[in-house]
């Protein structure tokens, strides 16, 4: 990988080089199709739209975000994939991903200058943790857009990977914490898939 | 294509089909390739990158910005490109891609309800017109990205379209107004890219 090497403001190059770093995010390939179902879908366009998707329906929060916040976890939330890999939602590695994720973490945004290595750290986890509003409500997207790629591409990867309707409910239902109106809307996505075959019970 | 068909909520169903309809986004190839030079990049990815660059970079504004406006044009600025297709900088449909682009996000803003659509409609045009602050420094990283990815792959771009130094400096001053940091790094990055024959004067 080429790095930039212009020598004229070291913390500017410096930074570029952490953007220049994070562009491998663009070969880490997900579990989902895109809706169109034309070709698996990668983590930097998963982030564009989650992005997208904030911006566009925060009226639904259950509470007042801090939009910037938001934007900023959902377009930084996956960068330690390009240590770790995507790891699926439903396997059983997703368990002990963390750990190795934090690491990953430490070393992707630890090449930046200290005060913005922590603030990027800091809110990286904090969406992890889904505790505070921001990252409740960030933390909805993430999850709802697999969900309708999936209702759009008649199941495509639940159906690969064997996964059932209970299994959906009991590792997204925490989009409730941000939006009630979205996992209202999800559940009633999720009982029109059951009904047109995409999904088992 | 399919859509959003539940029948819950008419306003939220009709914001996530637009976010489906937009996704098209993922199939508009640019003309550079990804700073690794493996391959052409699209424009959702662009996006990702140049959104993160605005966040990680707003200490070299020239002025105070607006973080989430301007994060919010440059999430949405490629969109129209999804009816009128990439047009590089340096063309000559360049001068009269504006009118196409303008109808273009009227028909595609235009399927949200009439706030949104007003709101993101009038944030594109802003991104587009480069007079605000908020669009200078905007404009700034739209341009960087691609400046960056020519240096990075030894001028392929610029090589293979007979792009020359003066067309650089032409189209891309206006970086100066958003950020005259940034400016005197791609002064700095275009006089190395000369030395090294990536780029002809």
């Amino acid at each position: 990988m080429n790095f930039i090497d212009i020598n004229y403001n070291a913390n500017l190059e410096n930074q570029l080089n952490f953007i220049v770093e994070i562009d491998r995010i663009k070969d880490i390939i997900r579990k989902s199709k895109l809706f169109n179902g034309s070709r698996f879908e990668n983590d930097a366009e998963h982030s564009w739209t989650i992005c997208i998707m904030a911006l566009l329906l925060k009226e639904y929060a259950n509470f007042t975000v801090n939009i910037e916040r938001v934007i900023t976890m959902l377009l930084i939330h996956d960068i330690v994939e390009i240590d770790t890999g995507d790891t699926f939602l439903y396997s059983d590695e997703r368990k002990d991903a963390y750990e190795k994720e934090e690491k990953a973490a430490e070393r992707i945004f630890g090449k930046l200058e200290k005060k913005q290595k922590e603030y990027y750290l800091e809110l990286w986890k904090e969406f992890e943790a889904k505790e505070t509003n921001d990252a409740k409500f960030a933390a909805v997207f993430d999850r709802l857009e697999p969900l309708m790629q999936n209702y759009l591409t008649e199941g495509y990867a639940w159906k690969k990977n064997n996964i059932c309707y209970d299994m959906i409910i009991k590792n997204n239902k925490h989009i409730e914490e941000g939006s009630r109106e979205i996992w209202n809307f999800v559940l009633k996505l999720l009982n029109k898939a059951l009904e047109k075959g995409y999904l088992d019970k």
